[in-house]
């Protein structure tokens, strides 16, 4: 080397160039197990251990992890996943024996739902939206010790693909917003691939540990629910008369947007839409959300120009995924976070969602039964219902005998000033606020009654009461999507 | 809403949900100018500018950026670009005006090279490496205040394409680094889509503003200089010659990966090792680095699985990377960062460079011509010497009458310890620490010699001497990609 000055107005102190000593072995990033994983990320009590939710009801990293977690004997974890389903029963063992100590998630139902309804956890569970999640990680409120990403495939230096492998599951849209800020990313994966890994949907340099499993899951739990239309009269009336509304809004023109949840009145309401756009011969923009096969069809109906996916709903969106460029992969930021000056949710025209019950002021529950059981939380609704021009809800007047329209939500998760339709068996109520819309479904002809006839026919239909709120301490915050409280929901029993 | 408490235990304050009271227009990224954009930004004199360089000689934002910035009267900016172009030459007024103070790029060529091997500015040039930069900025060494992305394709919430417009330019592997850390980020786009653009290349979270303006640029110039293989008889002979040392170093078999620079002789280089894969049936997991259409005819005539591109060097591979899912985009972190725990460059088996000067350390300059004038520095050479297991370094033995092979390059570039093999028309050189892989190249029957003989041969070539290395003020400073110097360049004359 040249002689070099040792500092420079301007530049400050050069470091000489020195040979590094190393050899030239390829790194790797291979751990031979989880424990080895926990082990790397240097887990300690009260670590808080994010997951996603694209295996959905199939998922097995989350029980393998925190089984490899309980074995270590590590105690008071805070659990912040994407969504908790029926598979991770096991979880509540962890909260009972204390390896768990406390637990966020955008929507959690089945056993562990259940077991925080009841006051199993001594801290209240904090249920957030999609978009709400992604910005607490982003701002910094959410700070993960580790994030697992459950990877279809992967390479050793982790790239990550959820396009292949045994448990493909299609986009990895809510990872993509824990590898960005997770102070160590472990990707667990059952499908070990030669580097580079193609294609890729996570890249190698937001992963710090890759741990090869005999298995990630069960692939077939992804397609959980309905990701169907509905075949039933009622259910598709309502989809139906939500169809007519969104057409006589005035959205539904070319560059239209849309988004539906994947239940079956809300696809059959889809399907009504798609008929519609044909008819009119509209050319739609986009279709946003979590992704089904039925979506793909409108895709490839050339209804619209692409599909913005956070998430594969079921095996024909994953097909599409893998060989579509026009379907593509968003994250949960870009999707519906509420920080990032515009996401997908404020581009779409028209949301259709569902309700487990919707009250006077439009307020929607879909976080709890009438009974105070935890069954969900907002997933992505607060977020949609907040980004769509036009807010459309649709529900059964009853549901086993209870009423759907109430005085008041048991519990408020998506506030009424962001929905602007409830379509239902006894009418479409449309929010006080938007009388204009009113005008053009009544112009359109449309059975437009008022919010109070859907609750008054409601209770007519019941068959019986809700029980009253409960009054027992708090299991769990509903935060909005900006992280203030939209409710609490309480024990269903003293505890 | 129901009654909330104002504390819980576990949770903390509770902020009960106000509903918002703004209109629900869509919000857009749109700015009407860069003098908005500049504006946006919130520019003051000093700040840091950062820019890329897909379009290559054919980039009209850097410039259009500076007039902008010259007009509204800022002073002393930094511009940390990813490599300087001829087209760039307005930058010499900029800089002689005092717009411009400081300047740091992986690549300086053309009238600012000349400029600023003149000693035009008051401070030293810094000259990186493409993985450097990208470790500078993720370890916040370079803090950029505001990052331009020439965006061939953008919609107005910042979805940016390289691979749609009029200047489509395929990968966007530099930016990718920048808006990921940049305090503000502003697509400047001459083709400006409806939302969502598809396919999506940087994601509107990571955007904004969006400037669209009449052009960004030639998309001609984007392949300058030569992306074909030579077909000059010497430099044919160095390239075979280069293909036969990695063929007998063992790595050309199954899963070899591979990487070139895109002149003439590393290019014949490939061609060659194609030949010679295709000859021993070998299959080839990946190309990585800026890629041509040459190495695209690689990918499709099988010879490998994928294509790792951080830049698309001309029309062809940008046709490819438009429709074929083999040809991945990576980051410049991705591609070439010593701080992501192994990345792209560290998995290429063989890689095939080109030099300015090597000398009987094996050390090699890229960065100034033997007179001493700035004609390039590192790009990704650097990274791709210390990552590959194989370095193989080409030169002719001298160059316009200049001996190539000396006893102490001009300036440092790329240290010998990462240079395996120099590959000449007067013989092939093994670094001595390589003693077993000199033992394979003699059992080859290839022409090995010391690399003191390379050097007296080219002496005894030349028909000039190299001035002596100047003793004026230091101009620009020649980083390792770890931050570290590996030589500094000083002016030409007095200054």
């Amino acid at each position: 080397m040249h002689d070099l000055p040792r500092h420079l107005d301007g530049y400050g102190e050069l470091r000489a160039y020195a040979p590094a000593t190393s050899d030239r072995r390829k790194r790797n990033k291979l751990l031979p197990s989880l424990d080895a994983a926990l082990d790397a990320a240097g887990l300690k009590d009260g670590a808080t251990l994010s997951f996603h939710h694209h295996l959905r009801n199939g998922d097995g990293v989350l029980n393998a992890v925190l089984d490899a977690a309980a074995r270590r004997g590590l105690r008071d974890l805070h659990i912040a996943a994407t969504s908790i389903f029926p598979v991770h029963a096991p979880l509540v063992r962890h909260i009972r024996e204390g390896t768990v100590g406390r637990l966020s998630a955008s929507f959690i139902a089945g056993p562990v739902g259940e077991a925080v309804s009841r006051g199993l956890l001594a801290e209240p569970a904090v249920l957030c939206t999609h978009g709400g999640r992604a910005r607490a990680l982003d701002q910094g409120q959410l700070v993960v010790d580790a994030a697992f990403v459950a990877a279809p495939a992967a390479d050793e230096l982790g790239n990550v693909s959820g396009r292949l492998g045994r448990a493909a599951c299609g986009t990895l849209g809510y990872p993509l917003c824990d590898v960005e800020v997770a102070k160590c990313v472990i990707a667990v994966t059952d499908t070990l691939l030669p580097f580079p890994v193609a294609p890729i949907d996570i890249p190698q340099d937001r992963v710090d540990h890759v741990v090869d499993v005999e298995s990630i899951g069960d692939p077939t739990g992804i397609a959980s629910g309905t990701t169907r239309p509905t075949e039933d009269a009622i259910g598709l009336e309502i989809g139906q008369r939500a169809a007519s509304a969104i057409a006589a809004s005035g959205l539904m023109v070319d560059g239209f947007s849309f988004q539906t949840g994947a239940g079956g009145i809300s696809l059959a309401a889809g399907a009504a839409v798609g008929r519609s756009m044909g008819e009119r011969s509209v050319k739609g923009n986009f279709v946003a959300g979590g992704i089904t096969g039925f979506h793909v069809e409108m895709l490839n109906a050339g209804l619209f120009r692409t599909l913005m996916d956070v998430q594969c709903f079921d095996q024909a969106a994953i097909r599409s995924y893998q060989t579509d460029p026009r379907h593509q992969q968003m994250s949960a930021a870009v999707y519906a976070g509420p920080h990032v000056g515009g996401a997908v949710v404020d581009r779409v025209d028209a949301v259709v969602l569902g309700a487990a019950e919707v009250d006077l002021a439009f307020n929607v529950n879909v976080t709890t039964r009438s009974d105070g059981l935890i069954i969900g939380g907002s997933g992505g609704h607060e977020d949609a219902a907040a980004g769509a021009a036009l807010t459309v809800v649709t529900t059964r007047l009853t549901a086993a005998g209870f009423p759907k329209i109430v005085s008041k939500v048991r519990t408020l998760t998506t506030p009424g000033d962001s929905v602007d339709v409830v379509v239902t068996d006894g009418g479409i109520a449309v929010n006080p606020a938007r009388a204009e819309l009113a005008e053009r479904l009544c112009h359109a002809k449309l059975p437009v009654v008022s919010i109070e006839e859907l609750a008054a026919k409601a209770a007519d239909a019941a068959s019986r009461r809700s029980p009253p709120r409960s009054q027992h301490r708090v299991v769990a915050v509903s935060e909005y999507r900006d992280g203030t409280v939209t409710d609490v929901v309480r024990a269903m029993k003293e505890v």
